[in-house]
Parts: structure tokens; C-alpha cells; sequence
């Protein structure tokens, strides 16, 4: 996969992309990335790329002739996914990483100050992605965390195989606690059923821990996600467990 | 404000925490950071921090004993929030960052591998943050999320007064277009409301820009959003409007 990143600050991208599984997968050649910098698109002396919107109100908006010239730069005649990362898009989920990681090419616009004109969506935006509901003074954390979210879905790098459908939302569910070495620590055991190892008490005991973790704390997940009927029956016993504790707390 | 992190891969944060506001918070005195390796706390000679999960199935889970350790020599006696990044924990808002805002210390701790010994809950992590439902390699880059969305909330920071106010999500609805030099390129021209610049004119317009794009690509904050009786008044006009094209298009 090849992914291009248009942004006012490229050099933030070389410690993220350097470590940890992003140089992994340039390393093994499955992930191409450049950071090119939106000032190349600018003619002017000033280098200048930004001017004050029409309408006043604070702030500066990227000029649309400079983020034209600068995404054709990279593009050429190419047509990939141009996505533009902002509050305004539609909000990132494992779903939307999986289905971006089809693609083999992806060109990622990272945005400053107040925004970018508008009558870039009607030129070559062809795609508008948020990562929460929450702001940031650009776009170039939100393209990282796309990156790292898109790359998990391409075979062959993560080590385990199957590891990311193991990962948290990969069936819906948050998944559960984990436990290593030492047994005990500051009195606190690992619990008895992970310790003697039953492969089906343990699998069942993950289950549950999984279905209480998302009941307790995101059960608007519970709505999307792929049940069983064990789960079904399970999550009836957390309900009575709870209304019990209700009861007994009342008396 | 002072930020610390604790990380596997303190170099990933070079980048962002050295470019653009961080830079500006960080120069102005604003805050405080620093990341810190996790391996610190290990003490054995071949500085292991992980280990295989109790009951099975693959990938590495971090120590308790190890974090317990790196945690503690950076708080020392003192007791701010440590919050571990981690798909299961609450999700990040504008109102999470706001609410973050207000500690003068916060504590991040970055996971890795499968996740961390679950004990670490019981003993020193106070709070638990999702950036979004999707999975990513480890904690950083959601730490640097945190980051960002908390500092925007610091008084003295961003240039403008109040422009964090006027952010998207600020008020629950989406920012509306903007327009910027220049007044035509490629054939699209800015709208004439702008061109023309009547105060009270652009602000209708804008605010209506705002109501339709959110109900057209969010329509779920709108049950959360601060609305006004004319916000609602419009909203029913919008809702009249895409009633009339959905006729006009099965004649």
C-alpha cells in the first residue's frame, strides 16, 4: 500500500512512522509513505497558504488554488481515495479501516487553522473522515491514527496470525482483562481458572468477562454485536446479578 | 499543566510534541512534558517488560510489577490522574477533554502488545480513555490525541479568544463551510452572502450551513446539540425541503 499524507507540518510524521510496527511495515515493504508539504502548491514568494475567510469571523482557511495544485502534484494522473481528516467526516470505526485497506493507494489531507475552502470538496476531496467527537488543531494525529488503523487490516503484518480479528471491536465487544507473570503481586492473584489452564473454562471465563466489561461500561456496543446464544443467556445472568445487587443495596 | 507519558517508544513523540501548538504550549510555558521508557521499571538484566498471557493465546501482555514500578517513579508522592489509552476506556469528547483540562498534572500510560496485566487497575490507573472504536498498535498516538484535544482547553493557548469555543462539537453541531480567496477558481465561486459580508445575513447563513450538514452527515448529535427556536424552526424547514425532493424524485 501506498499512502500520501499533504500537511503544513511533515516532520511531525517521522517519529510515528519511524517505530513500532509503522517502520515494521515500511521495513517489509508493505506500506510506501511520504509526507509532502501543502506549501509546494504555493506560488506566490510569500509561500503564502492561507487567507482570512469571506464573511469575517477569527481564524485563517487554507486557500483552495494551493490545495489543488498540491494534492495534482501528488496525484498525477492517478485517481485514488483523496480523504480529507476532520470533525466533519464520518467517524472512523473498524468497519471503515477494514474497508480502506482495500484500497492500494490512499492520499491522506491534513487541515490547520480553521478549515480549508470549501470548493475543495467539489475538486478533489472524495472522502471525509473524523476519528471522534472531538478537535484538534489539525489533521495530522487524526491521519496517523488512520494509518495505524487501516495498516493492522493488511495481511502480513501483524505477527500473530488473526490478531487483529482478536482485537477489541473486531467482533463487537471490548475485550477482556489479560494477566502475565507474577502469580502475585502486592496481594493481588491472578485468578484460579486462568492459572489451571482448562482450555474451554478458560475460553468461557474470557466470554463472560468480555460481555461484563461491555455491559458495564459501552453497552451501546451491544447492540451492533455478533452474539451468540450463550452470550444472549449470559447477559440475562449479568442483568439478574445486577438487579440483585440493586435490591440487596436498597435493604 | 504538566504531562507525563509512559511508553515503550518515547521517540514516536519527538515529532508532534516539538511541531506547531504543542511547540507554541510548550515555548509559551504553558506545559510541561516529558515521555518516559517504560523499561525503566524493569529490573531484570535483559530489561523484559512482558510476558505470555495466563490461560493462553498469543501476543505479549506488560507486567504489572514493571508498570507498577515505571508509574511510581514518576509520580512519586503525588497523586494526579493516570490514565491508561486503551479501546475499553471511555470515549474522548470535547467534554472529556474540557473535564481533563482542569488537572494542573495528568499521568498517560501507553499500552502495547495484547494489553496490560488487568491488576495495574487495581493498582495505580485511575481513569481509562478511548479515542474512538477502532484498534491501534499502542497508546501513543492516542495519547498525543488526549493531548492535543486537553490543550486546546488551557486558557492563553490558541490565538483567537474563545476560538475553541467555536469549534466543532462546541455547541454539538458541525462547523458549516468556509470560503476563502480566491473569489472564483476553476469555475466555483464563493457564495454571494459572503461576497456581500451583511454581519446579520452571513450569520443566518452560516448557522443554516451548520443545521444542514449536520443533518445530513450527523444527524445523531442533534439530539445532544445546544438548539435555539430558530435552529429548530430551520431544522423543520430543512426536513420539509429533503420531504419535497424525495416527491419531486419519484415524479
Amino acid at each position: 500500500m501506498r499512502i500520501d499524507v499533504l500537511t503544513l507540518f511533515p516532520e511531525m510524521f517521522d517519529g510515528p512512522m519511524n517505530s513500532s510496527m509503522m517502520w515494521k511495515a515500511r521495513d517489509r515493504g508493505l506500506l510506501t509513505f511520504e509526507a509532502h508539504d501543502i506549501r509546494h502548491g504555493s506560488i506566490d514568494r510569500h509561500r503564502t497558504v492561507d487567507d482570512t475567510p469571506y464573511g469575517g469571523g477569527g481564524g485563517m482557511v487554507l486557500r483552495v488554488d494551493v490545495l489543488d495544485r498540491a494534492v495534482r502534484a501528488v496525484i498525477g494522473d492517478d485517481t485514488p481515495p483523496v480523504i480529507y481528516l476532520s470533525p466533519q467526516g464520518r467517524l472512523l470505526s473498524h468497519d471503515v479501516a477494514r474497508e480502506l485497506a482495500q484500497h492500494d493507494r490512499l492520499v491522506l489531507l491534513c487541515g490547520h487553522y480553521e478549515g480549508i475552502d470549501e470548493r475543495a470538496h467539489d475538486l478533489f476531496i472524495t472522502d471525509e473522515i473524523s476519528i471522534g467527537d472531538y478537535v484538534l488543531t489539525g489533521g495530522e494525529l487524526a491521519a496517523m491514527v488512520v494509518i495505524d488503523a487501516v495498516m493492522r487490516h493488511v495481511p502480513g503484518l501483524l505477527g500473530a496470525d488473526g490478531a487483529h480479528e482478536r482485537d477489541s471491536h473486531a467482533d463487537g465487544l471490548l475485550e477482556g482483562p489479560q494477566y502475565t507473570r507474577p502469580a502475585e503481586y502486592k496481594g493481588l492473584s491472578v485468578p484460579t481458572v486462568l492459572q489451571q489452564g482448562n482450555h474451554a473454562e478458560v475460553a468461557a471465563w474470557r466470554r463472560r468477562q468480555q460481555l461484563r466489561r461491555t455491559w458495564d461500561s459501552r453497552p451501546d456496543l451491544l447492540y451492533k454485536a455478533q452474539l451468540s446464544e450463550s452470550d444472549r443467556y449470559n447477559l440475562g445472568t449479568l442483568a439478574d446479578e445486577d438487579a440483585r445487587a440493586i435490591r440487596t443495596s436498597r435493604t
